[in-house]
């Protein structure tokens, strides 16, 4: 087990800066992934590991995983270790909702978790914190919760298995087993300690030296009753971008005083700008990103006018010294999101050899993303309220660690618990109710449609 | 309206320490009570506002009125003002649960809330901070919790109403509407100001922080949707100490931002320790302070053993000049607890001028107090686990205004609420509803017994 390196601030140093709200690179230079994985004290998943994916889940690793995207981790190895004497884990993600609409990096945690997911045959916590977006983007309480049901919607439709999978909002589900947890952390945090790793200052509200207990104890199954009774030792593995590794280096360091497993990580790189790749992508100027809501001409309009290319300004140039591959947003986006690896390889030699102009690499990319969004598209359409009152009512999963999902099961006992739901009205448990009684194989059956719909 | 002194630290000058964790004067002398209303910028509570009072519940005003026990206020007179015009108004009141049996000095605001409840006909809240006590006095979250509900006990025999009263553990009740309004505080406060209001130092933990919105909505009839639903304006009047007013000076310079009305105050002086005046009583030395669980024998004992004298060192010097009155606390602690105004005056007329000797007053000291901690114990030894469970139950009070309590609609209404409770195991819901459908009469009828256990 590595040592944390746990008075480091959140990669604050003077060429890049890496943090829960802010990632940005040295005057447009590239993230230092390498220094990153030093200064936060992480490991880099190398190859072996990637082989022992393989080898457990009996299936070729994910894109992501091949690819490098996800590129660092905390104790994956542990959780591997156990894994194959028979201990199951459960993952962890989460999102804070502060769009409307999500954008192609907004979806890669849950396409890799959704991989995970399905793969190791496990259950998933997905934390909605909408008690943060409303103090650090100043929602309202109101607005911040209806961003989340919406967000709810999109992760939804990246194929979750509503049998293994709690959606939640903070709003909703703080209290109980989970605020005792909560308050249990906080006593062991120092406000220099949380200054120091977060970077707050004496001008920030009290709520964000409040946040994050909140966003560390999904990392620990008693916070979940309902969910994980009498399984306090169950590992938690947490896949998220790297910007998150302050939240839970804090939580990692608690844990073992609280007499909890310290949670793994899985970590990934940024998804560029269009513009390049100095950092995330901004909410800010909607040309940054390719959104799930974005139409095909908006695409195709994007990706041509501002996608970074690595071509040379004239033809004849480009034919003879090729692309420049490294700051190239075309591949780069087609190394996220083009599954075929031999395509890939094909484009990128050709590319950077002058044979294929940017013109057509641009030309792919937006076949493959407008195929991409537009079965994002329809699978969100398919996510219907009481879909959503589904994956957030607050039930035990009795069928989170099987690989078959037994129809009747489900059904029955959703219906059974979803009177334990807090957060709905009495509507929404009606028509939650309607749903599972009358409909019950339709809501299965989309579920299973939308699990289809991405790899 | 007062302007609030925000920006004024818990009377943290030189001469004296007042804050919720420290109360302590300069070696060995009094708070200086006229200081600490200037310092902290509330009001003195004067004999005009007496008046009304008596006009208005037409009653005789409470003892710990008409000795200036209550002796200083934030918008009482608004809060009666609306009262006079047919306005309600609803108490909170609190307990932090950090010690198994309280003393006279904790039951103080439990006795004064219960006369304010009968006299105003309104309801109560009262919070049990076991996650502030968990956090401050190291304790676990299930100690905290187990002190809470015997403190519970202890708050019920006081007398109060059922049908008005809403008893709640923060580690219980903390969640939903409650918790958004503890975000909403927490956005309005900066650490800078909390740190300022609070004393807080970089070495504290951030659960500290984290803190004061808890004790802070419980003033918002939002935090209470059972209760208040659609009566947000319903405005709040806290009895408490005078040390806990740093908590609802910050509450109430966030409230106009929060588009709620101010909570008003009604703030109590501390009862001294037995040796002297010096500040509260110490929980670390059982001798300084009488406890309901203390028996006659030892509450003779401590008496006359500790209770620090006025009176002179001989019989001659003391017939002479007579006891110092100022200093002595036998007659401080009668001036609480001695119902007949007469028979005080008489007292100290008698003992001031030397004409009653201490032992005298000392013995009848010791009766007041003996039938006074026999009565509580009686009645705390009614109080049952159903009743803590009825009285903490997640439910509406539909008669929380109303004079008379009709029995029947007492019963049926917590029979059909008592659902609502999230913080119940299934044992003790099943106790409730058996304790409300076999024992309902006897229920009310013990807590009307125990209503009449006090003046």
């Amino acid at each position: 087990m590595e040592v944390d390196k746990k008075e480091e601030l959140a990669s604050d140093s003077s060429d890049q800066t890496v943090n829960p709200w802010e990632v940005s690179a040295k005057e447009g230079g590239k993230i230092d992934y390498d220094k990153l994985i030093d200064q936060f004290g992480c490991q880099r998943l190398d190859d072996s590991l990637i082989d022992r994916v393989q080898r457990l889940t009996s299936r070729q690793p994910h894109v992501f995983l091949r690819r490098g995207v996800f590129f660092a981790h905390r104790d994956f190895n542990e959780v591997l270790d156990a894994y194959e004497r028979g201990d199951k884990f459960y993952l962890y993600t989460g999102r804070g909702p502060s769009s409307e609409a999500l954008h192609l990096g907004h979806l890669i945690p849950f396409m890799f978790t959704k991989y995970l997911q399905e793969a190791f045959k496990v259950p998933l916590v997905i934390q909605l914190t909408d008690d943060e977006k409303c103090m650090w983007k100043n929602l309202s309480v109101e607005e911040s919760q209806r961003l989340a049901r919406e967000n709810a919607k999109d992760i939804i439709a990246c194929g979750f298995d509503v049998t293994k999978t709690f959606i939640f909002s903070d709003f909703d589900y703080v209290g109980g087993a989970f605020y005792k947890n909560m308050v249990k952390v906080a006593k062991c945090v120092t406000l220099n300690k949380a200054m120091g790793i977060f970077g707050f200052s004496g001008e920030d509200h009290i709520g964000k030296l409040s946040f994050p207990p909140v966003q560390a104890v999904p990392s620990f199954p008693s916070s979940f009753p309902h969910l994980f009774p009498g399984k306090d030792k169950l590992r938690c593995l947490i896949p998220c971008a790297i910007d998150q590794d302050p939240y839970f280096r804090m939580t990692r360091d608690v844990a073992p005083r609280l007499g909890y497993s310290k949670p793994a990580l899985i970590e990934s790189s940024f998804f560029p700008a269009l513009q390049g790749e100095n950092g995330k992508m901004s909410a800010s100027d909607p040309n940054s990103a390719i959104y799930v809501t974005d139409t095909a001409k908006e695409i195709k309009n994007k990706i041509n006018r501002y996608a970074f290319s690595g071509g040379q300004d004239s033809i004849e140039k480009h034919r003879e010294i090729g692309a420049n591959l490294e700051v190239d947003i075309p591949v780069k986006y087609l190394s996220f999101f083009l599954e075929d690896d031999t395509e890939l390889e094909h484009i990128k030699k050709e590319y950077g050899e002058g044979r294929m102009l940017t013109g057509e690499v641009k030309k792919r990319l937006t076949e493959v993303l407008t195929e991409m969004v537009e079965r994002h598209r329809m699978a969100r359409a398919a996510v219907t309220d009481e879909m959503v009152d589904a994956f957030m009512a607050v039930r035990p999963l009795p069928n989170m660690f099987e690989s078959e999902k037994p129809l009747d099961f489900v059904g029955s006992s959703l219906c059974r618990y979803y009177h334990c739901t807090r957060s709905m009205t009495r509507t929404q448990r009606k028509r939650v109710e309607e749903c599972l009684e009358v409909g019950n194989g339709c809501l299965v059956a989309t579920v299973k449609y939308l699990s289809n719909s991405y790899n």
